[in-house]
């Protein structure tokens, strides 16, 4: 049933913000639009049409129905919509571009196709063109909001910084503490910041706005654990991620960290899995082995406490929970997929 | 004369704006700190305090000194002038790293000392914090400065890109028409912005402003010829650029485009030149090439009628040109170089 709302909310926020933010894009002068319009999945890379592909638009979506929830028009937000997942996709173009990536989804990625140089030129332009669609969208919250993405920029760059230091240190040299630092820096900080711009936009007072953004990045970390857990055991409705990817890779994902910390004899044995090559039967132990140092629970936990505490802050903003009664909805649905 | 001035009113402009750089710079979280610190010269890679550099300054010192031609207070102007120089690194940073440049300054560059992936994420990081500095300084101009600021970065970006698809082309495939616009978008965008930013934060006219992004953009162009042609000839006073270095990397600069479309004998061994390796002989060769080809006299011309135009844009905002007076200086300054 939540699931069944919160998909509805998701297609109407698509219907709502991908003309705005199709039409930035298409603003793009030709060399810069060609690779964003590949990127987006709205031609393929010769220039034809593709068929539209469903983004999971929950950034988006956070802003329209925070703007919603605190009374305010959501259409008003809609250009602030378009930012937030303008900026997002910038992270994905060069996250891509440097990670070299080169499927992280269903096809080859911008870079792999248009070359390095052209993911972080065309990322770029779609961070400038995020933040010049509040700073003169002429509402009395542009200067403030668009303030507010670009601070929020920063702290993405800073965490995913801070995550591609963790790939080079040693699998026990990370702590459980930075983990849940750094994830909330990359994953946390732009949900929280979706949530604030939708209280801004709603005319939302100080208080209201801090606690939005607390709900948002809450529920971000809550996010976190469950695609860390989907990163192991994988999900039936997120094939994009197969099980075991996470461990392949030798990430030192969330519950991964927990597990090597729990002092059992699994995480011994999971730490020397961490320092030899990850094939298959490796993979499967690893998984193992995460499950019995007690990763797994920990992450499940750990997820329903963030999801808890988000729903406090959320409650202080809106402290009639009906009419929070679709940010509820986005937020279970996004922590309740299967692992 | 009129370099003492110009450089007098660049070492003003630095002890202006450096507090307000650096400080912003500082402002950064830890590790994209440590790596933007060394990118501006602050810091040794460990670290540790490095000499103060005396950089060209020459994009702020255009926004302090239009806003002082059209009667504000540069005061005002210092924040947009900081994150015109933002935006300016971000795009040196980018550029090194998208390049893989070893040492186009007087040492290593970032992303060769930290990597690709810090640079590119310090690059964001410095955009998003140029283009907040103006988003919330609370000015009355500051939401369409900082659109103005943000619809640069996205020609910038479109600039850059049109160069590197030239570098794929053979010599005789680049027009001289689509080389100007690309040395538009690369160069004079950012140098017009800087001046429109100075007349928005003066409490300039629509037309004032517009005449004054027309001058920066076209003094720009003067510029990238002049740095065009030192790219062949070398100048004395510019020891980071010896004579020789874009003909070595084969670069499609003005000069040669100019010589090459010129149908003269030069211009078809220019052509062969370009076609093998490029040894010193072969510089020295394709050198004096580009110069019987017309190419060298074709620049110098084309320099003195883009500042020509500059001036005439110019005198349209400042009809007083005593009051224009550092803004002709500085313009004279960076196309009055040696070759």
């Amino acid at each position: 049933m939540e699931g069944r709302e919160a998909r509805d909310l998701l297609e109407r926020t698509r219907t709502a913000v991908t003309p705005a933010l199709r039409s930035t894009v298409e603003s793009l002068p030709g060399s810069l639009r060609r690779v964003a319009m590949y990127h987006f999945g709205w031609e393929h890379a010769g220039g034809t049409p593709a068929g539209a592909r469903a983004d999971d638009a929950i950034r988006p979506a956070l802003v329209l129905a925070t703007a919603s929830a605190l009374g305010g028009r959501p259409e008003a937000a809609l250009r602030a919509a378009a930012a937030v997942e303008l900026v997002h996709h910038c992270t994905l173009l060069h996250d891509g571009a440097i990670a070299e990536e080169a499927t992280p989804r269903d096809r080859p990625t911008a870079w792999s196709v248009f070359g390095t140089p052209a993911a972080v030129l065309v990322g770029d332009a779609l961070l400038a063109l995020g933040l010049r669609l509040i700073a003169d969208d002429g509402h009395r919250v542009s200067g403030a909001a668009s303030a507010r993405l670009a601070a929020c920029v920063v702290e993405l760059c800073a965490g995913r910084q801070a995550d591609r230091a963790f790939e080079h240190r040693g699998p026990r040299d990370v702590s459980l503490d930075a983990c849940l630092t750094t994830a909330m820096a990359k994953t946390g900080a732009l949900l929280g910041c979706a949530c604030a711009l939708g209280a801004l936009y709603a005319g939302a007072r100080d208080e209201e706005v801090a606690a939005m953004d607390a709900f948002g990045r809450e529920a971000g970390l809550a996010f976190q654990l469950i695609d860390d857990l989907i990163g192991i055991w994988g999900d039936a409705g997120h094939p994009g991620k197969p099980a075991g990817a996470d461990l392949a890779l030798h990430r030192k994902s969330l519950p991964v960290i927990a597990a090597l910390g729990s002092g059992t004899p699994a995480a011994a044995e999971l730490a020397e899995l961490y320092r030899g090559p990850m094939g298959a039967d490796a993979v499967a132990r690893a998984a193992d082995a995460v499950d019995r140092a007690g990763g797994r629970d920990w992450a499940q936990i750990h997820a329903a406490d963030r999801m808890a505490r988000a729903i406090d802050h959320l409650s202080r903003a809106v402290p009639d929970l009906a009419a929070a009664g679709e940010l509820l909805a986005l937020a279970e649905f996004v922590t309740r997929r299967s692992p």
